[in-house]
């Protein structure tokens, strides 16, 4: 996989440190909260000399989680939360009654803090954009804000998708604001030049699709702000030859939910197999370390979780199954597109596209 | 795999035979035409004792190839067709001015004699519904004919997607049709008593998806011609818990596509890692044997082709790389339609529908 151009910088020692990168990480939400979350912050403060960590959530739970751990203290705070919003809540009653939540403290400390930059969360995707959207904002002409996970392709790359569910009936200037807002995602996040930018259709050609499609890719395909290659098929999505596709809310997250669900059916469906008779169990433990290799890089949790882009702060959501790996990964995600002015480059193409 | 019901059929004399079912197999347009579309026919009429095949399509080169073959030569017919429609051709150009292709004489001779019932091709999609449309026409109270492909689901049943790309920006009374007819097809083909209906959503909860979705489940849920149990997510496709997805022909495509696209991308992926060393090659050749069985069931070589739903004859859409088990299994299912009065069961449940 592409990895960020940070880790040389890994070695700066503390005394070159200018300023410190605050991110907040929402202890609470996930399937493996607060362990994962707290975990993957202590390996993030411990690796990431210039970043500052304020982790939200239950008090005590966090402390006593937190006295197992190393880490530098001066750089790790914990803010009481003493509620969390579940999965099943509806996203605009928690934004308005759930004040006390760990997501909502943590995005109120968001938008009044001006030295924060960033939000890891793992909690509800309804709740985060919902909430985002009032307490923080969208950046000035942006028209919904959209959310943009990573998928790992077959030749270690990475794809983004956007949107993968946020947006369901899209207009094609919502397409064209999304394609422009997962390029400079894509820049700033993992230094690619100019991003491969796809239109998801059902076929390659032009003409291709339904109207949504057919009036979108002219519009792609003049804009002097992205690097658009054509249409896609949802087959091609881990082909490695695209970088972003562009979907509405409900296409992109049937893509995204059939690859990753196939997979997943895939790989259950061959360790049955491999643990079907003794001379499967022989052969299977000739290839185990291969084997997991492909598990590992198929993993969601080796990749940080879903840009929600076009808010005026930077906001992951990291999936509802992070372990600590993925939580670090998100945060660290948080951090570089921190450090490298992410939210003024994209306010900078947004008015950019207004103006044209 | 669910297995058609006449197989215990197969042992009936020739002289038990009432009346024969007449199929048209276009020889020409698949990757592995005419060869595989011969074959698949010569298997089909020594398998089954009441089929009548007309072969149609470049006469020479379909009797050198039938010459290699022992079968009932009173029951295959081959009429010539001296072109070939290719499947970069434009479908409404190829419907008027290929009239001497193996595809649309096809179609002419399927509309023109009452005595055939269906017709297998492997040819493009877009010439093979526009023109038969044009030429067979719908049943009554049809709104568009859609595409109806099945996959094989992970607990070795069968799941159908209707509308898998014939119909771009559908309507909500188009996807009740296809919930109706697709079920039809399962009952008469399949004979799943009372096939599961699910609706492709981004979510399970009944308030989900788009405007469409939104306004598309009620008119499920209320209907008595179908058992709907409610939304879908891309992700369980091949969990073998439904039988029909219902969606519009954009999201249709995505998911099968993406789904179809993971499975051979992952496999590639095995087959490739299986190569990568000795002691792989040794731990894959203990596994060899279930592996395959594995790719084996996941081939869509194995099932029959795509049923165009809703005009006034069977038509079979077959997989563009089928090989002659593929064609066969096409075939089949078109002469099991016909033996059960597909068409007529349809045009039933159209017209109540329609009286509704």
């Amino acid at each position: 996989m592409r990895e960020f151009y940070i880790h040389s910088e890994y070695d700066y020692t503390i005394n070159e440190v200018k300023r410190m990168y605050k991110i907040i990480v929402d202890a609470f939400g996930g399937d493996n909260s607060p362990i994962a979350n707290i975990e993957g912050s202590v390996d993030a403060i411990n690796k990431i000399k210039d970043l500052y960590i304020i982790l939200m959530g239950d008090e005590n739970i966090i402390k006593e989680e937190l006295n197992k751990h190393k880490y530098d203290k001066s750089r790790l705070e914990v803010i009481h939360a003493p509620s969390v919003i579940s999965c099943d809540e509806n996203p605009t009653f928690a934004t308005f009654h759930k004040k006390d939540s760990s997501l909502m403290m943590s995005l109120d400390k968001l938008k009044n803090d001006p030295e924060v930059s960033g939000l890891v969360s793992l909690s509800s995707t309804g709740a985060l954009l919902v909430g985002g959207v009032i307490k923080i904002g969208k950046i000035k002409g942006v028209l919904r804000p959209a959310c943009c996970p990573l998928l790992p392709t077959m030749n270690h790359e990475i794809v983004a998708v956007c949107d993968s569910g946020a947006n369901v009936d899209c207009s094609k200037e919502e397409l064209l604001q999304f394609a422009v807002m997962g390029s400079t995602y894509l820049k700033t996040a993992y230094n690619i030049e100019s991003p491969r930018v796809a239109l998801l259709n059902i076929g390659v050609e032009e003409i291709k699709g339904d109207n949504l499609r057919k009036e979108t890719y002219p519009l792609l395909k003049e804009s002097n702000l992205i690097n658009f290659v054509g249409n896609m098929e949802s087959r091609d999505l881990l082909s490695g030859k695209y970088d972003l596709v562009v979907a509405d809310g409900f296409a992109g997250n049937v893509l995204i939910k059939a690859t990753e669900g196939t997979s997943i059916e895939l790989l259950k469906l061959l360790k049955k197999t491999f643990m079907s008779s003794f001379k499967n169990k022989l052969g299977a433990a000739l290839l185990k370390s291969d084997i997991y290799k492909i598990k590992d890089f198929m993993d969601p949790n080796n990749y940080a979780g879903a840009l929600l882009l076009g808010l005026n702060k930077i906001v992951i959501k990291g999936h509802g199954s992070s372990n600590a790996r993925s939580v670090y990964e998100s945060i660290k995600q948080a951090y570089y597109l921190a450090k490298n002015n992410f939210i003024e480059k994209l306010s900078n193409d947004i008015s950019e596209i207004v103006s044209q």
